[in-house]
C-alpha cells in the first residue's frame, strides 16, 4: 500500500470513529427520552453511564486528529475533513451532555405527580432526532445537500421550543402547584433545542468540508 | 525575517486576532446585563448588531488557521495551538450568542412589570464574566494554572444556577402571575450557566495546548 492510500486508509478509520461516536451519541439521546416517556430511572442512569463512553471517544479521535495532521501533514479537502471531524466531536460530546441533562430533569420529574402539559416533547425529541441522523448521514455520505436540509429543520425545532415557552407560562399561571413539573419540561425543552443547534453545527462543518466554503452564520438558505 | 520567525509572527498575529474576538464576546455580555438592570431596548439592539462582527471573526480566524495548517505544517505546541484556536472560537461564537439570548428575554421581560424575585443574576453574571477574563487572560499568558482556576470557578456557578431553579419555581408557586418574567429570569440564569461553560472550554483547549495533556472530562481538579 502506498503512503497516499495508506493515509486516506487512516482518513476513513477516523470517519468510522467518528460515526460510531455519533451512533453512541444517539443511542443516549433516545434513552434520554424512554427514560422520560415510561418515568424510568434505570433508563436515567444509563444515560449517565453512556457519557463517559462519549467523552473518551471524543478524546481518543481528537488525539488521532492531531496525529494526523502532524505526520500527513494535509491539503485542501483531506485538511478541511480533519478540521471538520475535530469539531464535529465536540457537537457529538456536547449532545451527550444534553442527554445527561435531560435524564436530570427525567430523575426530578418522576419525584412529582405526572401531569398532562400541552408540551409535546416527545415530537420535539423525534425532531432533534432525524436533524442529528441526516446530519451524521451527510457526513458519513459527504451529502452537502443532505447537510443543507438539516439547517432547514433546524427552525422548525426552534419554533417548537418558544411555543414550549408559552405553553409552561400559561400552566403555571392556571396551575401554580405544577410549577416543578412545568419548569423541568421547559428545561428539557431547552435541551432539545440545543441538540438540534448541535445537528445543526456538524451539517455545517459537513457543507464547509466538502465545498470549502464557510456557511455558518450565512442566511443563505 | 527567516521563514520560522515569520510563521510565529502570523501565529502570535492569530492570537491577537482571538483576543480581540474574545473583548467583543465580553462586551456582548456586559451589555446584555446592562440591558438586564437598566431595562434598556437600545442595549439589547447593540448586542443584536455585535453579534454579526462576533460571527464574522470567527469565519476569519477559522480561515487563517486553515491557511497555517496548510502552508506552514506547523509540528507539536504550535500545532496544538492552532487547534486550541480553531475550538476556542467556536465557544466565543457561543457566547455571543448566549448574550443575544439573553438580549432576547430582556426584551420580553421589559413588556412585563417589574418585580422582585429573589435570583440574583448579576451576580452570576459576574462570575461567568470572570470565568471568560481569566480564560482569556489564560490564553494570553499560555498560562496553564490560570486555566485551571475557571475550571474550579464553574461549580459555583453550576450551584448558583440550580438556586436559582429553586428560586424561580417558589416564585411561580406562589405569585403566579409572575409567571413570565419569573421563566425569563430562569432562562437567563441558564445562558449566564452556558457562558460559564464555554469559558472552562477555552480553559481546557489552553491547558491543552500548554501542556499537550487533554484534560477534558478529567476529574483531577
Amino acid at each position: 500500500m502506498t503512503t497516499r492510500s495508506h493515509f486516506h486508509q487512516e482518513l476513513q478509520d477516523l470517519r468510522d470513529k467518528m460515526m460510531a461516536m455519533g451512533g453512541t451519541a444517539e443511542r443516549a439521546l433516545d434513552l434520554s427520552i424512554r427514560a422520560y416517556l415510561q418515568r424510568d430511572i434505570l433508563l436515567c442512569k444509563m444515560v449517565h453511564k453512556g457519557e463517559s463512553i462519549i467523552n473518551e471517544s471524543e478524546r481518543k479521535i481528537d488525539e488521532l486528529v492531531l496525529d494526523l495532521l502532524a505526520m500527513q501533514q494535509p491539503m485542501a479537502v483531506d485538511l478541511r475533513l480533519l478540521m471538520a471531524i475535530s469539531k464535529c466531536i465536540g457537537d457529538l460530546e456536547r449532545i451527550g451532555d444534553q442527554a445527561v441533562n435531560i435524564a436530570q430533569r427525567v430523575e426530578d420529574l418522576i419525584t412529582q405527580p405526572p401531569v398532562e402539559l400541552p408540551i409535546d416533547l416527545p415530537q420535539m425529541a423525534s425532531l432533534a432526532r432525524i436533524m442529528l441522523r441526516r446530519a451524521l448521514d451527510a457526513f458519513a455520505t459527504g451529502d452537502a445537500s443532505e447537510a443543507e436540509a438539516v439547517l432547514r429543520l433546524d427552525d422548525e425545532l426552534d419554533a417548537m421550543n418558544r411555543d414550549a415557552f408559552a405553553a409552561v407560562e400559561s400552566a403555571v399561571r392556571d396551575n401554580p402547584q405544577w410549577a416543578r413539573t412545568a419548569l423541568d419540561m421547559l428545561i428539557i425543552s431547552r435541551n432539545l433545542e440545543r441538540i438540534g443547534d448541535h445537528a445543526t453545527n456538524i451539517a455545517e462543518d459537513v457543507i464547509f468540508w466538502i465545498r470549502g466554503a464557510d456557511v455558518r452564520h450565512h442566511a443563505t438558505l
